[in-house]
């Protein structure tokens, strides 16, 4: 077996990057956690947060790991810096960066994010986005019920469309041309999303970026998996419907699904 | 200025308690603390429920506070113990136990809880009832999402009603006579989880229990307050919009609202 890459989430929403992984990279196996135990990371504090991607990054680590994939917007916002320097010999991968550079570079018009408390309240998308394009308009708005929601298996209900009614009727994102989902949770709600805004918006895949970022790094780094098999592992702090059905439906019935406390 | 009584919560479920405190004990000034920045309290780990509990109290003692009222369900579940421990000066309450005591002695036929995620897995509703009434039927559920939509502010929505429905559409709640909403948001969807159940079952009104209950202690230690007018002073860990409009609800235009981190 080669070595694994090893993605990690406060619960399901990496299951979005994961799954363009596998896309993308039929080739390369992956080892998954999902924090379902502390999820949803949008609500917690910067330091909780990295406590948590911390502990999580040593055991995908311990488990023979080549490369991390944060794959949870709220600890890419506060916790990447910190992984990076404590772990200064590991390819460490942002779900933020791949996002930032593409939208930056390619999307003309107004830019909204929508993200988490703790991601939006970090300003980080704003930030770098502006480094690379100044002239940008952003604007941003914080959904932090959309994460717990997706979470607890509401997708495609009443819930999820009042909910995203709730949040995105709202005049600043008149005439926007490109929406971020700065949450990985919210590609599993893509197509309601889209459905509100209509085709004049444009609503950007983030999982496919970051897959292809990580195939990039991985060639840069002599890293890539030669291998046409792959294997999928999947670790959960604690066993939720929500989670066992979204990794089914992406990864099959036959998954291997531990529980594994940090 | 007679010495007032210290409440909190994760955020504006504990405005029931604290208006049914108003409407029962009319003459009682009260401070309460909404730890908005920490809300939900109800899928954190006890010992992080139990930390902001006891910052929150030492708060409330610095405001010459005469009693506290945890007026947090899963606040209660996990915390209140260590705070009789580090506080046994202090009178202090939790939302549980009055509760309890009206149910296992005053209801017949068949008991369901709803709660936090924190709660329902403490299993303190059910050893308590069980303890006092050993042939009692009780089923409970975690209604996760419940609490962070009342916060979001989106009671009478078809959020809500979708979430009860989702939630409560379970054949273990056939039958049922009495329901417990186990958390003190819940009050506030009352009326449509009561709709949804029909005039069959009979939901308990929690913050009234709990209110007289406290009368009751107040009386017992020689703490009741003589004062015919009473004065309401609301601090927040953060300015919420939900926050401030539930509190106007109950307690008029005119409330005095301050940010405080603890």
């Amino acid at each position: 077996m080669e070595r694994p890459i090893g993605i990690f989430d406060s619960g399901v929403g990496g299951l979005t990057v994961a799954a363009a992984i596998k896309k993308v990279l039929p080739g390369e196996s992956f080892i998954y956690f999902g924090d379902t135990q502390h999820a949803p990371y949008g609500d917690k504090s910067a330091e909780t947060i990295t406590r948590y991607s911390e502990n999580i990054t040593r055991f995908l680590l311990s488990q023979n790991c080549k490369a991390i994939v944060i794959a949870c917007n709220s600890a890419s916002a506060v916790a990447y810096s910190t992984l990076v320097q404590k772990f200064p010999q590991t390819v460490i991968l942002n779900v933020i960066d791949p996002v930032v550079e593409f939208v930056a570079t390619v999307t003309r018009g107004k830019v909204g994010i929508i993200a988490t408390r703790a991601t939006i309240q970090s300003g980080i998308y704003e930030k770098k986005l502006l480094q690379l394009n100044p002239k940008m308009e952003v604007v941003s708005a914080a959904t932090p019920l959309l994460a717990p929601l997706i979470e607890e298996g509401f997708m495609h209900t009443d819930i999820s469309q009042g909910a995203i009614r709730e949040y995105l009727d709202d005049s600043k994102f008149n005439g926007l041309s490109t929406l971020i989902l700065g949450c990985t949770h919210y590609p599993l709600i893509e197509r309601e999303i889209q459905h509100f805004f209509g085709e004049k918006v444009s609503v950007v895949d983030s999982p496919e970026l970051v897959a292809r970022k990580l195939g990039k790094t991985l060639a840069e780094n002599n890293l890539k998996n030669p291998a046409t098999v792959a294997d999928y592992r999947f670790y959960l702090s604690e066993k939720t419907t929500a989670f066992s059905s979204v990794a089914r439906m992406f990864f099959g019935e036959g998954i291997n699904l531990t529980e594994q406390r940090i």
